[in-house]
């Protein structure tokens, strides 16, 4: 597996697309007149299993190897990369084996058992799920497919800004969010190919700023996990770090007040569902308004599986 | 005023058409299984204020005489019709005076004010509703504009089913939701005029069944108010009831509990925001699913204004 580049980006777009969305760009005109700059969202809440990891999780698995893909594929997740993987092995008569965290929203564990995926359950840390993890692929001789720490997850990630390259033309400023950084350094990638001439930012909860931390430090920081943005509480992985060094310009860090206020005005004035890490971005470009102004800005949207009933409580400030 | 035919409805859409949005249509495999039929949602949750009622309320207003814009447009709307007349009138430069129920959501009063309409609060019965309209045009000289039991309105929410035509081909069974009849008997004008061999249904929730009684009694029976689709409490109007009788094939009722499921699975599987009036068509089709199994079924998606706040208690059952 090599670092994707030009060539290999628009190779995944091409073998993916049978498998994916084409998901839709949208505008709002109140919207607009709120951040001061014309927003284009990118919205991966439509993709397939609500989330832009469809698309990495189909990558790898089309790149299989005949004697790999009888053996299975395994990962941890706790959540929208588990269901993409599930969902893509089905598709290519592939065995899914995933490890989840026992306290992984149920929603997230019922759309896995629907594709058909083993779920094996541990303790919510790191070091259980890693040791599960271990011990399923000793056992099943599964190749894992990491969630983000992989250049083929990396390239499929990647054919979501392409995309938005593709419908939407002079965008100045793409802001993606950032947890274990597959999204972000795809995208930085389809950009520097792309768009060279758009800049790519990115929107981490202030909770797990472990990724604005990392670009100070110029080393992969721990994460936290303090914020109500669930999809971003990981922690850099090599494959992804040394990319957003080298492409991202900037992370733009964001309380989770702010998240709850960005994710209701994308309910309430776009009517659409978006989890709480996907409203980051956006709670990003209201935070610094002056530096997105007048800017043609995209916004990657990156997914919609939340629980009506957890996004009620959070807008009700319970 | 004349009844809308093919010639005025394909001009009420381009006499309209830069003031809408082209609202998208989405499917979905999920839903598809689990309902047994192919589903076209129409989206008119997107449309500009929310709702279809942005069509109508625009081509009443395009049609008014240069004496009339000068003197204003009056109405008196729960809901959705407010902010489309209001958002309508401001852009043509005319001014509107608006009654609206004191119980009426704080978001409705809100985007008609934010859209220059001024508000008259009265109480929450048809006979207050009435008399503080009268009032209000007495004192102005304001022409009302009814919010369905009017001809220019009916002939711009046509134009969403005639929409909805010209992007997919061969729908067997179109179904909308049914309060005044604004909605539907344009609907089934424009399945009349540009889609005849489609069969036209109506969905009404069963604690307001006024409009599927008249049906059955050739005459206008008055509605209950006894259902959560708060949309869709009105009685049919002398414009409307006709064209419903001539032109609708069946009404079939849902009751609440069918509403909040039907409202969930679109906001779960669907990734967007609907009103509870707007799953009622939907509910429709997954209570008698025999009748559309295997069926190309277009659905109007009527409107997506709901507090999120109510929207979270619905779905906890309180």
């Amino acid at each position: 597996m090599n670092l994707p580049d030009k060539t290999s980006i628009a190779a995944a777009h091409d073998r993916i697309r049978p498998y994916i969305h084409l998901t839709p760009v949208i505008t709002s005109a109140s919207i607009d007149e709120m951040a001061g700059c014309s927003i284009f969202f990118k919205c991966e809440n439509f993709q397939k299993v609500g989330a832009f990891k469809a698309r990495g999780a189909m990558n790898a698995i089309l790149k299989l190897t005949p004697e790999q893909r009888t053996k299975g594929v395994a990962t941890h997740s706790s959540g929208n990369h588990a269901q993409a993987l599930a969902r893509a092995a089905k598709i290519m008569g592939v065995p899914s084996y995933i490890v989840m965290p026992k306290t992984a929203p149920e929603i997230k564990k019922k759309g896995v058992r629907a594709y058909g995926g083993q779920i094996f359950e541990c303790e919510p840390t790191l070091a259980a799920r890693e040791s599960t993890l271990e011990d399923v692929i000793r056992k099943t001789g599964a190749v894992e497919i990491h969630p983000f720490n992989n250049y083929d997850v990396i390239e499929g990630q990647a054919t979501c800004a392409k995309e938005l390259f593709e419908e939407v033309r002079g965008i100045d400023v793409l802001i993606a969010p950032v947890g274990g950084g597959g999204l972000l350094s795809g995208t930085a990638l389809a950009t520097k190919y792309f768009s060279p001439s758009t800049e790519v930012l990115a929107g981490e909860p202030a909770g797990s700023d472990d990724a604005y931390r990392s670009m100070k430090s110029g080393k992969i920081e721990p994460a936290q996990s303090n914020t109500i943005a669930d999809g971003l509480l990981t922690t850099l992985g090599t494959k992804t770090f040394p990319i957003i060094q080298a492409e991202v310009k900037d992370i733009i860090t964001v309380s989770d007040p702010e998240i709850v206020n960005a994710m209701r005005l994308i309910w309430e004035r776009l009517k659409i569902i978006v989890e709480p890490s996907c409203a980051v971005p956006f709670a990003a470009v209201l935070k610094e308004k002056s530096r997105f102004a007048g800017k043609r800005v995209g916004i990657i949207l990156s997914g919609g599986n939340v629980d009506l009933e957890r996004a009620a409580k959070l807008f009700s400030g319970a």
